[in-house]
């Protein structure tokens, strides 16, 4: 068997406080022999909900962390606190003592802290937040989703370059389908960003299959799917406020009547299926690509089951050595015509 | 009373042929005795359906025209037939014979005929296409969703300009609320488009609110949101499929069992009434705003409730004179302190 992977968990990140994220952590060492975890927050109180918990065998370790990051704090402001729990985490990992971080927190902060502590990859000029669509039987990774508001070609083409080694290595596709999302198929519709990504894709190696509609992230054409962060963001903001609305209205409908509030309740169970299907607890968080080092980040809201999902998608990436390889693959991009290596930039981190 | 509304009616657009749009339209013209129709297109065919389904009171006028243009014809093609119903429909506008033009054709076509035909209206620099966002109970106009791929702060401010006219004429919303499409709701959130075009929105004196995100469709805070065409476009489309999927998951999942299955008929007409609610039939079309002209696109799928819908909102917006208004007003917003009006553009019309 390999070593174990360890993995850092920022224990105070969330909407929900140290509880959540603790039970989930337990939960995922439990179910994962090989997953060793640190747990970094206010260590007094980490311990006594472990204590409350039960121990699972493979006691974690926890590191104490004086502060945490709010989920609304501005990046900027972050990084000012040099021992958050964020902080902590991703130092652990700068220092090998961790393979991955896991936070269930702001979103903004993870990516300064991440680009400031462990950099970019070689030869990725920006870093994407990837959001696995959760659709039923078939996830779709869609990136960026917010970490780069303003986008050139070069990018889009990072994007799918890390993208498609995520979906070959986590999710097992042997040779993912790339798109790039437009607003028609034709090779020629689009904007400027998204032509002229096509065209620098179409000379990479990658299975780009042409442009994506909006309603390929559910017609299982494509695994992964790039847009600029602005796009990406929007797109997922709306997605879940529409679903939102859909469920809430429904239930108004039902509940309109004695007959179909009776079989309303019949048909509740299945309701809770499918939501559950199409919450993004089923993956537990979204990958950050293209930082020197494995991050997962997860919705504030998360719930256990979330936490735990999270750090087992995070330790198979480190298992998998996805960072790795997506260094190795960006290098053979470079070489076939890829242009001079821009500066890594924190453009989207304060509009996260 | 005024003088009746003249209506061209391209009577062969639509995925679904003429009977359809003339069921529509007779439709429209029984229940508005002030709506008067001009049918264009096949004559014979048109004739025929119209003795299958009985004459309204008021006769239509059938004008004929010996081409169509296909659902899936590029803008360019559509142009070279001069005599098809959609041309021939302009021009009755163009001479003064017809108010308004109501198609449930070819979205870039009519996009292409009625801005080399008609021209756009003085003062605006780009024609945006306005989607009524059928939120139950709270429309929202969402534009540009697709006209324009590629824009600049000056065309968000004239959509700005043109959605508050018609939320206000159109939907009674005394004073609008607008809102820039973005990922954040501070000030300094967004891509530089939006950033920008918020700073220039904030100088008129529209009632701009700030930046939307994508829940906002949703949240009942605005009347008019605004985006370039190209994530507008993506997000229409994306939100499109969402729903379908949404549904069709849970109609898979209601039927995994026989209870489910029997109460699954006890709430299906609740679906309908919520679905009914949410398809854009409820309005029929979406208006193209800033063309010399009143032009209500229709969905191709529509049926004949979304003709009828067209036609009455043709109606509203001629009788309102939607179009002077957004003229005046546009005079009043370049005296604030707008810039030279660039020339208009037909970007979009092969992007649809």
């Amino acid at each position: 068997m390999d070593r174990p992977i360890a993995i850092a968990v920022d224990a105070m990140g969330g909407d929900h406080g140290p509880e959540v994220v603790v039970e989930g952590a337990l939960a995922a060492a439990r179910r994962a022999s090989d997953v060793e975890l640190v747990l970094v927050g206010k260590a007094a109180k980490i311990r006594t909900i472990m204590r409350r918990l039960g121990m699972p065998q493979r006691r974690p370790r926890v590191v104490h962390a004086e502060q945490s990051v709010r989920m609304d704090e501005a990046p900027k402001s972050s990084l000012k606190k040099k021992k958050s729990s964020l902080a902590l985490a991703a130092d652990l990992v700068r220092a090998g003592e961790a393979d991955a971080l896991v936070s269930m927190g702001n979103t903004g902060a993870c990516l300064a802290t991440t680009v400031l502590k462990w950099r970019t990859l070689p030869g990725i000029s920006r870093p994407a937040i990837a959001q696995i669509m959760p659709v039923p039987g078939h996830p779709v990774l869609l990136l960026d989703v917010g970490a780069n508001v303003d986008c050139k070609p070069r990018h889009l083409v990072d994007f799918a370059l890390m993208g498609s080694i995520y979906a070959r290595e986590v999710f097992g596709r042997p040779q993912p389908r790339v798109g790039v999302l437009s607003i028609g198929e034709e090779e020629g519709k689009g904007n400027e960003l998204t032509r002229a990504a096509l065209q620098e894709l179409k000379r990479t190696p990658l299975h780009v299959l042409g442009n994506a509609e909006g309603r390929d992230v559910f017609s299982g054409r494509f695994d992964v799917i790039v847009c600029d962060g602005f796009v990406g963001n929007v797109v997922l903001k709306f997605g879940e406020a529409l679903v939102q609305t859909v469920f809430d209205h429904i239930k108004g409908e039902i509940s309109k009547s004695l007959l179909s509030a009776l079989a309303g309740l019949a048909i509740r169970p299945h309701f809770r299926n499918f939501k559950r299907q199409v919450t993004p607890d089923e993956y537990g968080g979204a990958p950050l690509l293209g930082v020197g080092g494995v991050c997962i980040i997860g919705h504030g809201s998360s719930g256990p089951r979330a936490v735990e999902n999270a750090i087992l998608m995070a330790a198979t990436v480190a298992r998998r050595r996805v960072n790795e390889k997506i260094v190795a693959e960006a290098g053979r991009l470079a070489d076939v015509g890829g242009e001079a290596r821009p500066e890594p930039a924190l453009q989207g981190a304060d509009a996260l």
